[in-house]
């Protein structure tokens, strides 16, 4: 374990990520101290149990004295939260967030944000379909990428960009730097608009699933399955998500619209070879996926680590 | 191992199911004799290094003698390769498939299948997203619901179709008998639809990775790596599909269409309520199927079982 890069981590929001950052923490070093807060009392409560760190009452004893304070809210609530917050702030603390739109985050919390602290808004590529702070776990930023979106380039503000970028190589995590539109428009294409897609297929199947009497669960193993682990995610978080990045996703959506429309064409009228073309592309993507060491070629869809003496 | 159902099994076409029939009578019995024959030449020979049974140089050698035979081809060649193997059936015989149409499938093969052979289409929800010979194995059909169309209900039929529900069983498998109509409105939303939004999703995103440099894959993590899974599945059975369960999926995808375009409404919109309410129905549906024993409630989205020491 190196020496810590702060003396005091304080995490706001103990969800899936806030409670995965404290375990880490905990794990890996980072941090000579980890305090945690909430706003759902019962979630303190909770986190008190199973999350390592110091459960504070309020916002505020939670980020007195830190050097870096980490937002693990929905993105909705970071100008609320930034606001809570801001008096006890050290000058030259730094913070940071967690949230998959960083153009609004960013505008977001500098609304709040005290001038004397490093704004650094963040998003770790990783996650889980669980919530709640039973959920976290010490590995989950091993191997993942984090995207940093600096706001400033000046000498003191890299410093703070560099303590930062060593606390998450030091839970796992690979470091980039990004323009904050640019993120937006990436994590549209591959992450806002699968879930979205996947919200909705299940949305979609949740209606029929009363006129074909319970068989929309019952075979779901041809596929369905698989959108419903990613449709488990978090509500709240990713309402906050689309209504905070809704030109990048109602662009790209727009365009798989299109897409869509033109299969749907190329079935109505028994175009095959449209189909062909368009089916064997998708497994050019495939490929350089797990070649990029992003996925294993494992065969997954099948689920054959299902327990066989669980036979009903 | 029980005794065989069957004195020889016939297996045409050795891809992903073909060979996972051969491996799943080798290691649970069904059949004293196996053959297999693929319209390939290549697989044929790829066939005979890693498929337990006989591969035979045409479909009447494999077919002759035999008292099951199994179509295992896309379906949209079963009329052709059932007008192939026709001479060659034996009386009493029973004629099967495994294609995840039914209605189109039961015609197809009804066209050019003799009055003399027992013809009972089926369709295993099972199945990874590999393909070719090398992907069978034995255990696929485990835990797996199997449905079979039937076409007649006389009593020799009917024992036909209790020969056949009992050589899958001894497989593994859950038999189910279903009228065909019924059977391809259920998969168009359980299969069909998912692998054909899958298919969407990859493409739109293919024509985005160019213009944002190869971050598509560097971040696909986020919620997009899980559907290029299922966007890997084979091309020619899937166009195959959608070609032949056409009213159906267009059916479907007309509904999905519908709900997505009111999602697209509250995101332009600002209806956060709208979002809530429709995320928040998702995660019902996944609960039933973990409680129907379908999937495990073990988080996977993160993938946490790549190799941390892989890091680049």
């Amino acid at each position: 374990m190196s020496s810590p890069v702060f003396d005091k981590v304080a995490i706001i929001g103990v969800g899936l990520l806030g409670s995965s950052i404290a375990h880490a923490v905990k794990a890996y070093g980072g941090a000579a101290e980890v305090t945690l807060w909430d706003v759902s009392e019962d979630v303190r409560e909770r986190a008190g149990k199973v999350v390592p760190g110091k459960v504070c009452e309020t916002a505020l004893d939670a980020v007195s004295g830190a050097d870096c304070v980490i937002l693990c809210t929905p993105v909705g609530v970071l100008t609320e939260v930034t606001a809570l917050i801001a008096e006890g702030l050290l000058p030259g603390a730094i913070l940071t967030d967690v949230g998959s739109v960083k153009a609004r985050a960013a505008e977001d919390m500098a609304a709040a944000c005290p001038e004397t602290v490093y704004l650094i808004p963040g998003h770790p590529i990783a996650g889980t379909e669980k919530s709640g702070p039973e959920a976290g776990f010490a590995s989950l930023f091993q191997e993942a990428w984090h995207i940093l979106t600096p706001t400033k380039a000046d000498a003191a503000y890299l410093e703070a960009v560099g303590r930062l970028t060593a606390f998450w190589r030091g839970l796992g995590a690979k470091v980039e730097t990004m323009d904050p539109l640019r993120h937006d428009r990436v994590l549209a294409i591959t992450s806002h608009l699968p879930h979205l897609i996947a919200y909705n297929i299940v949305s979609t199947a949740y209606d029929m699933e009363s006129v074909e009497e319970g068989e929309v669960v019952k075979y779901s193993a041809g596929g369905f399955r698989d959108f419903t682990r990613i449709a488990a995610s978090d509500p709240t978080m990713w309402r906050d998500v689309f209504l905070t990045n809704k030109d990048a996703v109602l662009e790209t959506l727009g365009r798989f619209s299109e897409d869509l429309a033109a299969l749907q064409r190329a079935i109505r009228w028994g175009d095959g070879d449209t189909l062909m073309k368009e089916f064997s592309r998708a497994r050019g993507i495939r490929e350089a996926i797990i070649d990029a060491g992003l996925d294993t070629a494992e065969a997954d869809f099948g689920r054959r680590h299902i327990d066989p003496k669980s036979e009903g």
